[in-house]
């Protein structure tokens, strides 16, 4: 009897790989084939999300995820480019009275249909599109990183106090399979505690005039936006709060793309039980995104680890290295019903507005010790 | 006509690799093939080599790889187990007049047989072995670190050229071809120009009675032993010299096995064209043996990186992952035939005294950043 055509695959796989592949395939093959059969059960209760900042995250990741969402529908847009907003609404089914342009955006206020807002704007107005939107009594998901100070993170918490209402940062990481996983094999010992975790995230950058790349916009170079993953990493899988933070910065003379910000910055922290982190993130070098986490007995990885699809995740333990597959999810989806849940149910989100300001403080630590060649104690 | 097995195999594994398998594994298959049919030729002149200190790299590793070596033959034994060498003695051939102790070490000089004397005892007695056997006029090979001390290998190099020997010290991974093609992949930018060097080596120590773990036989803990391989990849990788040096250490309180020596050191450099590493050590964790060179355009690395067989490399270049396969050769033949080699030639080592002592100036700044807290200028 032929083999069927997966297993001849992966046997084949575990005598070319470095180890061997897991047995623990069998959760993802499972939850394919649950997936192949279930038809969707008709929506529960959804809240109402306005989208504010139509750019490329939002018509690529963030709208396409309301198909998958059980528990978030899109009902309105704020946009500075009315063809676009009209053009997406009608895609969307959001209705023209909908869309909002940043003039008119109080009025989100008296729009009963929106109950949550997503901030997916430029670093640097982030606090005031939260503030305004908590004081127009919506609920606030606002992306990463939170802002572009300390200060202004804690300004929005206290708005979100202020209103009542719920304030969450969009670390869609905490929210998805593989990164849940290995947060629970860390904080579970699977393989012994935890000593060093290994972190890179970066990309080579294009567009010099974008607005990355301005220090008003921005807040920072590549420590803001892309190192943030890997200081978010480090911190989720030790549950643990750094107490040392050392690090480099390097930035190539002349790159026109850097006249404002940083290429790059690498850190290093400690941890109070001791783990240390290594990590680098760079708008220099070619797409890295991935870590590792390094144990008494073994290690596992992700990478990509952060990406919007396509995670990989692979397992060290003694002489074999496995791959573990796990069913996915979207990672847009996950976050949107996360708050909506919140708020429906009335808890506090895995991600507020504290967590935030953490890393926030974290980054600013990380470029002082850049800055002054220091290790900084926090 | 059914595929040949490892085709099937190749293919397979295509399907389920992150990229795609490089076609270059044509390389390894032909010389695989060119191996298979070879009759080794019968050898030129060899050098007599001593082996001094019979531990298990030399019982497991270096005497077996006579047995590859073209340029190099074992003649002579220095040990304090008269029972053991005179049994390795009889295995490899060695006479047994030309057994020796550490008490008559000086009458090597006395044996015509011997051109080389390679060192293979704890750290602290490399510069009195290696002087005493420049002193004895023989050539020298050294093993990693070079000694505890940077004064003590300035000795070690002044007592070379006061003999007018060679003296070499074993970075076996400069004379083997993966990471010889890693130097080369990088020097000519085969992706671009390398922009980060991410390293980590290091493994969970046994025997809390070696020597490695005392102080003053190994000069430092995970550092001295294990993250030089770490500094040695991202020195020779980018053929520069670190100007910037900061560093973490940790050490697990109570652990009986780190009393004397430092657990884990984790450490950042920064060279001259603007290249930062990000490096970790430990004797605490479990087994890690890797560095990955990122470029503007994709990166390359190897995992294992520097395990004496099994080293395998992985080349990532826009979105596709090629495995590449080398012809392998056997480390410590190639590193002895490199210096019986420059003996007979009168060459200068690819790695000599000079290397060594450039990394010990740098561990000692990688201790002093890692004790003060603050980036180190070298």
């Amino acid at each position: 009897m032929p083999r069927p055509k997966d297993d001849l695959t992966r046997r084949s796989f575990l005598r070319k790989a470095p180890g061997t592949l897991a047995a623990a395939q069998a959760l993802g093959a499972l939850a394919a084939k649950a997936g192949a059969q279930q038809v969707p059960e008709p929506p529960g209760k959804k809240l109402g999300w306005a989208i504010v900042g139509l750019g490329s995250l939002a018509i690529n990741q963030i709208l396409p995820a309301f198909a998958k969402s059980e528990k978030s529908r899109v009902v309105a847009f704020v946009s500075g480019h009315p063809d676009k907003a009209r053009k997406l609404a009608l895609r969307y089914g959001v209705p023209e009275k909908a869309i909002y342009d940043y003039q008119g955006y109080d009025a989100l206020k008296n729009n009963t249909e929106v109950d949550v807002v997503y901030v997916v704007l430029p670093n640097s107005m982030h606090a005031e599109y939260t503030i305004r939107a908590l004081k127009a009594g919506k609920h606030v998901l606002c992306e990463k990183p939170m802002a572009n100070t300390p200060a202004d993170c804690q300004a929005m918490i206290d708005a979100a106090k202020q209103a009542g209402r719920k304030l969450m940062v969009a670390y869609r990481c905490r929210y998805e399979p593989y990164n849940q996983e290995m947060i629970r094999m860390a904080r579970e010992q699977e393989l012994g505690p935890v000593k060093v975790i290994v972190a890179d995230h970066g990309f080579s950058i294009g567009d010099p005039t974008q607005w990355r790349l301005k220090k008003d916009m921005a807040g920072g170079g590549s420590m803001m936006d892309i190192g943030i993953y890997s200081l978010q990493a480090a911190r989720y899988v030790t549950g643990e709060e750094p107490v040392e933070v050392a690090a480099m910065s390097y930035t190539t003379p002349g790159d026109e793309r850097f006249k404002e910000v940083e290429e790059a910055t690498d850190f290093q922290l400690r941890f109070p039980s001791g783990v240390l982190a290594n990590c680098t993130s760079s708008y220099g070098y070619s797409g890295q995104n991935r870590y590792r986490v390094i144990t008494t007995k073994g290690w596992f990885e992700l990478e990509p680890a952060t990406s919007y699809t396509g995670l990989r995740m692979r397992v060290r333990r003694g002489n074999a290295i496995e791959e573990r597959s796990l069913s996915v999810r979207d990672h847009f989806a996950a976050e949107m019903d996360h708050l909506s849940e919140c708020v429906m149910d009335g808890k506090e989100p895995l991600t507020p507005g504290e967590e935030g300001l953490r890393d926030m403080k974290l980054i600013m630590a990380v470029y002082e010790a850049a800055k002054t060649g220091r290790t900084i104690k926090v």
